[in-house]
């Protein structure tokens, strides 16, 4: 009997939080690669949360997934069977082939992983996009300098976890924003940050304050709503705003109430001469060489840690992402697809 | 008899926008130069929108104007009397002695003026502080090039109409924003705008996309409100907004209702990466003389060409101010305190 390939394609596109009933589990057989080509089998699947804008057809930076398309992400993938001279059965591939467990390729792409350097899964994490996504927003963006204070939300996830540790290194003051006791003790106590403060406290805004004497100077936006409306009255002249998720309002049906409005943003933007600016990781795709000499130097020197969440097989995948859009997660989000 | 001098003090705290009885006119003596000290006899005060900021006490970039001193204010000055060696009577300076016709110095932060250089009420416009903020912030934050599109707001106005002409100047396309048929021609036609729209049109937000084909790459945002809401939705992609004022908001007694809510900027600001930054022309100071440099050579060149609105005499002063914080002006808003 041939091997069957499994693939998660979206079913329907949600609307407000993301359903079971949005994804649908397909089988279909194992497509055979084609002159030049490679069969690619995945091992790991990334969940972040940009995919919930791939799954709404709003406009956006990047065009969305298509009804009954296969849902997109990024991927480490092993090399199961080579028509193509570049690649051989065995190695290790850093690619983008979605929710399913077995893809075609013609290698465009495509980045050779050492398993030997670093666990191959890190390629979707502390190494990948997310690492690189924390390390040039900060830097490129949020420019801390020592003694200054940096925020960060979602602190304890793939990106605001390596945003808080590189402002130490940079000499900063950091502070995070998770949901929970047990995110902020680890964002303190493994991770190294100067606080870590619970959204979910009803003081969560006083306690914020408190963590933060002398004022904001960048903060790391991955969430917006109630997040935002703490950290606002915080920030100080020149503060630096590297607008990088919003993951609260990504499944609201109606524009979400904010309690700073624009007119009180704009005002705040001028007399403290506040910078605003978003990005995608691909808008720095030029540092990515100074990223990777950094990081893994960083990691083998203790100075950045991260923890990783797995999620265990392809049919977890939809349950996995609804609980991160909710903050379920604790740790960069993966699914083991196969051993 | 002696010579009496006269000031404007701030007599109350507008609440909204300035009434009349929210200044008063006083007379003093003409104040004697002690050891070391100038007498200067101001010749022309500059009117700009940010005094309204200093007649209110929220909290903003510089300290307010007390109650009873006297109205803030650039100038230009005649040297009238001197104990200084760094200056003769006669002498012509730039300094900030406010709305009153005389004042000491002890020289400090005064520039000479060469009145064979330029017309010296230009020290307060094109060649001051106001072409100072367009350049500063049009060129270090809005970044213009060549081919994109610029618009500005209040474009016929002291800033507005610098920023659109540098705009050209740098190969962008310039589309004014300014208030009745008038401005609007002169914009047009004087400034050389490639187009400028009124904002007081009922199909005002229409126009100004019809004028933006490609959108808008740099907005240079002057006034806020409406004009904003019809902006918004234009900006491309990467556009960069320098916020350099917020006229239609500084005499709002309540946070004004704009269109575009908080949570509708930051997906925006995310999805099209926007920067949006606040400035004040000081923040730009290590770019004075490049500016000094540029500026006469553009004006010499007839690349920038200019417009004032003089007011006569310092008695007129309070509604020359309350008529600009409407749009009543038409170019630099001066007043002419003696000849």
């Amino acid at each position: 009997m041939p091997e069957t390939a499994r693939r998660i394609v979206l079913a329907s596109r949600p609307v407000g939080e993301p359903k079971p009933s949005d994804f649908r589990l397909e089988e279909y057989p194992v497509p055979q690669p084609g002159p030049g080509q490679l069969l690619l089998k995945t091992k790991w699947l990334s969940l972040d949360p940009y995919m919930r804008g791939r799954m709404s057809d709003a406009p956006s930076y990047a065009k969305p997934v298509g009804i009954d398309d296969v849902m997109e992400g990024g991927t480490v993938n092993e090399v199961a069977a080579s028509n193509n001279g570049s690649y051989k059965a065995g190695d290790i591939v850093l690619a983008h082939t979605g929710w399913q467990t077995h893809a075609l390729s013609n290698g465009a792409g495509l980045r050779k992983l050492d398993p030997n350097a670093a666990p191959i899964q890190t390629a979707l994490g502390v190494l990948g996009m997310p690492g690189m996504t924390a390390y040039s927003g900060l830097l490129e963006i949020g420019k801390p300098q020592a003694g200054e204070t940096v925020v960060v939300s979602a602190a304890s996830g793939a990106v605001g976890s390596v945003v808080g540790q590189i402002a130490k290194i940079k000499g900063a003051r950091a502070v995070g924003i998770a949901g929970g006791p047990d995110k902020c003790k680890y964002v303190r106590d493994e991770l190294g940050f100067d606080d870590c403060i619970d959204h979910r406290a009803a003081d969560f805004a006083e306690k914020l304050k408190a963590a933060c004497p002398k004022g904001i100077d960048v903060y790391f936006e991955n969430v917006s709503g109630a997040v935002w409306d703490a950290v606002f009255p915080l920030l100080n002249t020149f503060a630096r705003i590297p607008v990088c998720g919003l993951i609260a309002q990504y499944s609201a049906t109606e524009v979400p109430d904010m309690k700073y409005r624009t007119a009180q943003i704009f005002r705040a933007v001028l007399t403290k001469r506040l910078t605003i600016r978003g990005f995608i990781v691909t808008d720095f795709a030029a540092k990515f060489p100074d990223f990777i000499r950094d990081m893994p130097a960083w990691i083998k020197e203790g100075r950045i840690k991260y923890r990783e969440d797995i999620a265990e097989g392809l049919e977890h995948a939809p349950q996995a992402f609804m609980g991160m859009l909710k903050g379920k997660n604790f740790g960069k989000q993966l699914v083991r697809i196969a051993e």
